[in-house]
């Protein structure tokens, strides 16, 4: 698999009001814009954009602003009050910041007041280019995006391009920013890209485990003080047929009592390579001292945070497509260009979601409750619990309201796994710590699929099917035919 | 970490009876030899050594021949009969079978009729060339190892050298060689060793995870009714205070109950790389019906089984120092020299162990009883649990028979791990299969101290203290004064 290089580079952007691409409500807006890159020897140099304020006039794209999101925050409980007290003092770096969730994040924290940085090889956007996929959103580069915060909030967020993979380019990160916390969601997310072929499955598992091996060495190395909170997902537990608890189980056995890790029972090597982070953390919490928080995520939907509704070119990524969709967001871009609903096998599979604004806030809940100093702490991070069928149903009843004919298919399950099976999983740390759930509702379903029918001239329904395959995966590399 | 090239090469060798290291009671024996390697295109080469049996004259080395293995073999129990039946069809990869577990068990397997190939990038040499340490026993080549054993036993062993992280290399053994089994010791098989820095660290859960995803898909792909014979460890399961199964656990909670894997506490990178491989294991046996056994092998002792004792070129090596050495060989070879036993910190670390020749059993046994497809099967490989403080008192009284001044000293425990705890681990699994345990005596430790006190003027007494913190692993590459 190719591995993007850490480039160093520095810009000088005269304006950040560009938009690449035209929206579909608005017209095409071209402000000049020039950039020059340089090399280095230097593996990294920090990357800060300085957008000149005075030439702002980008409001008009704004839903909020930076100032009532501060106000609003002031409103909330007194634990989140001290939270935001803690905030002020906090340098957070967000590895994987350009990503789905890293991105809405970053933007979150940033909001927040916590001084953020982002760190990102931008092998997401590669993998769109090999596998001809695009995010049914258009997303502007990571510079621009960072840009255009900068410009609307003053808030300035720093950017590191390179591979964490790269031992040497994580360190000058690490030296250069120095960060309180590190939120890492730089790993390949995609349990169906780590099923294309041997070498996907092989780079996920090296990406995933020595990328995350590097951020723990380099904790301890550089800030032995520093919280790690670390994405996994609820995928690590499986479907036992006992409730799943907060990443440990107390056993009695044969009269004797112990509470041990978890038993976990992944059904993908993308899940497997959280399971192994997850191991590998735990062992250097207890044996170096480190402070993690493992956040064992739930499916995520929805677009729009506060943030990223600020401004087109805060725009967040949507992937509906077979590889990197998501149940739920891919049933609303399937119902808005009139493509049936797509479940896999008998639709039984039940999983924990969640709303993206809740991701956010949940990474916040974390960084302002860190773990103690050799805690391995896991929190169930998601909000409700559905079959596959029961989404099916939501979307086909919200389409129906906003005049879709929605229709639903079985189509063969590609993956191996229960399509029946009990479930049922605690998800109670993260509410006692404050977070405030959006749930699941008719609304916002309406939004997201609005969201779907807006953008639904971009849609490739050739993406919409599944493409892989648990059990065809093959020792060839699979290519994209053009 | 140097990972060695694939090389092709063929070698002619006239005769098979050069020794090259000068053994304690023997003169050098300078018999002439040649080899030519050449460099192809092709990955691999089948490499097969074709000694010429009228040369022979080394029989004066052997305690036991092959003749007699097969005799005493005849009156097993009829279970072991069928075992024996069934290995005559049987094609046996032994990845790793130049090291001390792998070596025993290929000569082992052939001894008993099954057509063996060894699979191996002997990365275990370079480890002791980097590190300066050195077997207590002298070895010789693998080439001279192989061209030995055929001669002494007209048997063939085929030789394939190369990385199994280069799959390309992987496939071309499996097309060549078609193996009924693969027995993977192919791994970083120390806990010291990926705990002397980062990237040791990192070069142990990339090979073992890596080089373990791998042979799971050349088993898909080329060989899929291939039986993995997968060398695990005792210690994935750490030291909980309930009784260790054999892989799995059937819980209750809630009011529920189901059967889940074990929970795992590894405490080393090296640990946990079993742990993530057990893992993906269990995953493909479930998505692709591969079907394997995983063996948690306790702490493994002594040098000698049947076969390595016929002839001094098939002498296994022993480890004795910081990094490679385990406790009771390592006291063994301390009693012999002098050096006061070292307990590592309280000393009731207790643990799972048994003799090589119960390594070599177990192997075989596994081959001849295959998992189903789709079986992931767990087998607690040992015959005997010991606290540290135990074996250190065994080894002070077979040292005093001997006429040995044995004294203990506890050092500072250079691991994090629990120094008194609960341990029972249940193992009967290989036992209802026919195994038949050689359990520590008195005659076995006299013979293990006898044989480190014959080769004791090898003994390099800076390698005997511990020399690896779990603590103090750092980023920077550790390199060895000269």
């Amino acid at each position: 698999m190719a591995h993007l290089l850490s480039t160093s580079c520095s810009l000088k952007i005269p304006s950040c009001r560009k938009t690449f691409f035209q929206s579909p409500n608005q017209g095409p807006n071209a402000f000049p814009t020039s950039f020059t890159v340089k090399t280095s020897k230097s593996p990294v140099r920090r990357v800060v954009l300085t957008g000149e304020s005075s030439q702002r006039s980008h409001t008009v794209y704004a839903t909020t602003t930076p100032i009532k999101q501060e106000a609003s925050a002031q409103k909330r409980s007194s634990l989140h009050q001290s939270s935001n007290d803690l905030s002020k003092q906090k340098r957070v770096m967000v590895i994987g910041g350009d990503g789905y969730c890293g991105w809405a994040t970053a933007l979150h924290l940033s909001n927040k007041g916590y001084e953020v940085a982002i760190v990102d090889n931008l092998i997401r956007r590669l993998f769109d280019n090999q596998l001809g996929l695009d995010s049914l959103t258009p997303i502007t580069s990571i510079h621009n995006r960072i840009r255009c915060w900068k410009s609307l909030t003053g808030k300035t967020i720093e950017l590191y391009i390179g591979d964490i993979c790269d031992f040497e380019f994580l360190s000058e990160t690490f030296k250069s920013f120095e960060p309180d916390a590190v939120v890492h969601f730089g790993e390949q997310r995609s349990a169906p890209y780590s099923m294309i072929d041997r070498s996907r499955a092989v780079f996920t598992q090296h990406n995933n485990v020595i990328g995350t091996l590097n951020v723990l060495f380099a904790i301890k190395e550089y800030r032995e003080q520093c919280h790690l909170v670390k994405l996994g997902t609820m995928g690590e537990y499986g479907t036992p047929n006992i409730d799943i608890e907060e990443g440990y189980l107390t056993i009695t056995h044969n009269g004797r009592t112990d509470t041990l890790p978890y038993p976990k029972q992944a059904s993908s090597f993308y899940h497997l390579s959280k399971v192994h982070d997850s191991n590998n953390i735990a062992f250097t919490c207890k044996a170096w001292g480190i402070r993690a928080t493992d956040l064992n995520q739930g499916v995520v939907y929805g677009v729009t945070t506060e943030e990223t509704a600020m401004h087109e070119e805060l725009c967040n990524r949507l992937d509906y497509d077979g590889v990197f969709g998501t149940a739920l967001n891919r049933f609303c871009v399937q119902a808005a260009v009139g493509h049936p609903l797509t479940v896999y096998g008998k639709g039984g599979q039940t999983r924990g979601y969640l709303d993206i604004r809740d991701t956010v806030q949940c990474v916040e809940i974390a960084i302002a409750n860190p773990a103690q100093p050799g805690e391995f702490r896991v929190f169930n991070q998601f909000t409700e619990q559905f079959s596959v069928n029961e989404l099916a149903a939501l979307v086909t009843k919200a389409g129906e309201k906003l005049g879709l004919d929605v229709k639903t298919i079985s189509v063969p399950n590609p993956r191996v796994e229960a399509e029946e099976h009990y479930y049922n999983a605690k998800h109670t740390k993260l509410i006692e710590l404050g977070l405030k759930p959006h749930l699941l509702s008719d609304s916002l379903l309406d939004s997201l699929l609005n969201f779907s029918i807006l953008y639904k001239d971009r849609v490739d329904s050739k993406q919409i099917m599944p493409s892989v395959s648990w059990r065809k995966i093959g020792v060839k590399p699979k290519t994209v035919m053009a």
